[in-house]
């Protein structure tokens, strides 16, 4: 019987820690949801304390997700304890995860402590924990760097003090394979009341070990890992959880443990995540990079013609990635659209259909046909709209290397049409200074991407930034056969999320 | 006394196979100029068989590149072998590298052949290509899947056949890093002549562990690994050279190996590599990530602001990450921007510093503040620059989403003005289609990104577009705060490789 490894995502904590990904409440119950989707066993929703906006965040998660228990971390100290289970306490399952620096190294530089105030921090804060929530996880922060006397005495204390999991980083990324592995073996033999908790794992991926450790910590009786959606968290990242689940998953002879992850949701949790995070994915990234199940070469091609199994060792259409055969056209009609829309897994209401509909048709009239992929990224960006405040009426503008970049700007508020004009260092800064205008708000750039999402000069561009409005970064995207006009949806997509925010929350 | 692990860079074979990475000649060359400064110890430079323009690129590599060993793939034919040693030999140091399918899977679905074929086939074309050239190595395709039996037997024939380098590669990524190591273990074991040759090992990155099974193999007895800049290669890609390079250095005390690579090259040779090959890096890469290096919680700025090594294991300095701290505006001469330069580890000669600081004052006129990257964009461009058949001289458009878009574009060509307008689905598709017409040749937009390089919006935009000309496709870059422009210069540059490499080499 093969065992159950539980998946701890946090995507949401320290995956959100990436310069630039924050994320605003309704973008982090969009991705809760879809992790719950994914089937995750548990969700670290966030670290409450750290700001009103994660509090309310995980709140609003803790209310809404059902399924996987909900995490909300805490330093060892009451008030973080008491604001994480203030976030977590309406959950089904709610989980405080409490942590402190183990290492000398932490204990010493950072918290400017010893071993005995550590230690005694740890208990007292577990066992505050446990007083609020059934449920309570303890992190020995940089475990891996800990001397090992020291961490088997403060999981044995914090197990009775009352934590359930213990979970022992590689918090620097510092770890090898066969190092870990046996001191996840040393501690499961040492330490005797590990059989009545869960051991857990958490590995970052500085020297590019990350999955490679935490597999080496399965082996020798890990019974959760944490993980992150494409591996994005603090510096080089976490440990992949789609690495994790699928090396599970094709080499199960070899490691008779399975998880329970709904596989097909792989890819698009994947896609999700980079978008509305705005991280992007390397095309080599294992598993759901975009060549991650292209053949390129000749002699790879003429393998996999006479059989797949010659140079492919997992089926992408079990990730959920479908094979871009579907083309549409302006010619196609409501129910084509909505059968390719079905093909390709979605579900949705008459409304956000009507919505699709009608980006479909504008960008088809531009562009000679629609692939999979243009599909897929009009409904990404429908379904997670945000109510507009101001709409995109029209727009011209008028550059060149020799004069001064110019553009005009109609945007529709209430039914009523606002118009403005703005110079810029190019037409890109112009229609920014024009919204700006119009909406009396100014915002700072901080972040501008655009690709063509497919192949030719009529390829639909897709824009994203990331706009700084106040104390808060908000992220917009935008698509259109126009560069131009693809920015300046992106531009006023964030805006838009700006004032659906109240035009005050800060994120 | 710790041994030396070998460093194989395949960049140029297996990474150059992904999708749209193909290289022309010129392109090869400045990476495996780079990869010389990086001083790995091989070069695999291409497969000479598969195209013309590869057996020339690779000529022209073994003619020019000093220091490494030059290696060229090839099939176990006669016709290959001899193409691979036109290739190679009239470098300093050539090798020829045959490869063979051993596993069952390989030789009956792929090959429709036998063991006993196989064997014979292997054994003959090593035995022509040391016939030709002193340093022969020879690779069992698909060897982790190879029956264990047959493998050792095939390594045995094919030494004694003149192999001097015996490669075990995980082709398909399916290995785990304990039985991989324990492969090269028992075949260390096994096959007495081993100890004669050097043993190569050569990882995919599907399941996400080709780092930790190349480090599972050098742990084990592995000479010489073989690996990429940025992990690239077919589908998710090699192991990732930087990342084996600095494990081997961060836990030197683990593995007791060396390496000769200059690790100070590391962070340039990634930027190169991904620019001319245009294949991004994620923000969360290991090693030459954007993020890599950066602390964004306030509970890891804490600590590394307390004491560096609470969170970090390694020093970006010393992989050529420059901090950036420095900042030049318009007023800046001379030579502040030569010092600047000299600081960030270039030295030009003076026709290349006047290019660069032509373009300097000209981006610095319409942005505030030039920063390190801006300047490094900058240098990139114009030190890997074609020469100009066409150079921008001047660019209107006027578009809008209720119009129809159209660019005025003016070339200079020998000294002479050319312009021409056209209209388009939006204004980088008219200003495209103005290129075109004053060129007289159509291309194809393969690929479109463009990226803030900093923020605000008088950011410096760079695009980067791959089009497709005749039968071959061009890379081209471009800078300008406005990016229209940016993507004009890019397109630009693109037709100028194309002019520069007689307009119809097949690349």
């Amino acid at each position: 019987m093969a065992r159950k490894v539980h998946i701890f995502d946090t995507t949401l904590r320290d995956g959100e820690q990436v310069p630039g990904a924050k994320l605003n409440k309704r973008q982090k119950l969009e991705i809760a949801e879809q992790l719950a989707k994914l089937n995750v066993d548990v969700i670290e929703a966030g670290f409450p304390c750290s700001s009103p906006g994660d509090l309310e965040a995980v709140r609003e998660i803790s209310r809404q997700v059902r399924g996987p228990i909900i995490a909300a971390l805490a330093r060892t100290v009451k008030e973080d304890i008491d604001i994480a289970w203030e976030a977590v306490k309406e959950a089904e399952r709610p989980r405080i995860h409490v942590f402190v620096g183990s290492s000398d190294i932490h204990i010493q530089k950072k918290l400017r402590s010893d071993r005995e105030k550590t230690l005694e921090m740890a208990v007292d804060a577990v066992r505050h924990a446990k007083s609020l929530c059934p449920d309570v996880e303890f992190s020995t922060e940089d475990g891996s760097r800990t001397e090992f006397e020291f961490l088997c005495r403060i999981i044995e204390e914090t197990i009775r003090a009352g934590a359930g999991v213990i979970n022992v980083p590689d918090t620097v990324g510092y770890a090898l394979p066969e190092e870990y592995g046996d001191l996840i073996y040393r501690l499961r033999q040492r330490v005797v009341s590990m059989e009545r908790v869960l051991l857990s794992v958490h590995c970052h991926n500085d020297l590019g070990l990350a999955v490679a450790n935490s597999m080496a910590a399965i082996r020798n009786g890990a019974d959760q890992v944490e993980c992150t959606i494409n591996g994005i968290g603090e510096r080089a990242g976490n440990a992949s959880l789609e690495e994790i689940v699928m090396v599970l998953k094709t080499r199960a002879e070899s490691y008779q443990a399975t998880t329970g992850i709904d596989f097909k949701e792989i890819y698009r949790t994947s896609r999700m995540v980079s978008r509305i995070m705005n991280v992007p994915v390397q095309p080599n990234k294992a598993i759901v990079g975009s060549n991650a199940f292209s053949h390129s070469s000749g002699v790879h091609q003429d393998g996999v013609l006479k059989d797949r199994t010659t140079y492919e060792i997992m089926k992408p259409e079990e990730l959920g990635i479908r094979q871009q055969t579907l083309v549409l056209t302006a010619r196609s009609g409501r129910s084509a659209l909505r059968h390719k829309l079905a093909e390709l897994g979605y579900s949705l209401d008459s409304e956000t259909f009507q919505r699709i509909y009608n980006r479909f048709i504008d960008v088809a009239d531009r562009k000679k046909e629609i692939t999979a992929q243009d599909l897929q990224t009009i409904v990404e960006i429908e379904v997670s709209k945000v109510f507009e405040t101001y709409k995109l009426h029209s727009l011209q503008i008028m550059s060149g290397n020799k004069m001064v970049p110019l553009a005009s700007i109609t945007l529709e508020k209430d039914g009523e049409l606002h118009t403005d004009a703005a110079t810029g260092n190019g037409p890109v800064d112009a229609v920014f200074k024009g919204i700006e205008r119009i909406t009396g708000i100014t915002g700072k750039l901080c972040d501008y991407d655009l690709k063509a999402v497919t192949t030719g000069t009529d390829a639909l561009g897709e824009a994203m930034v990331r706009v700084e409005i106040g104390d808060a970064i908000y992220s917009g995207i935008g698509t259109s056969p126009d560069v131009i006009e693809a920015t300046a949806r992106a531009y006023l997509n964030a805006y838009n999320r700006y004032f659906a925010n109240g035009g005050a929350e800060k994120v």
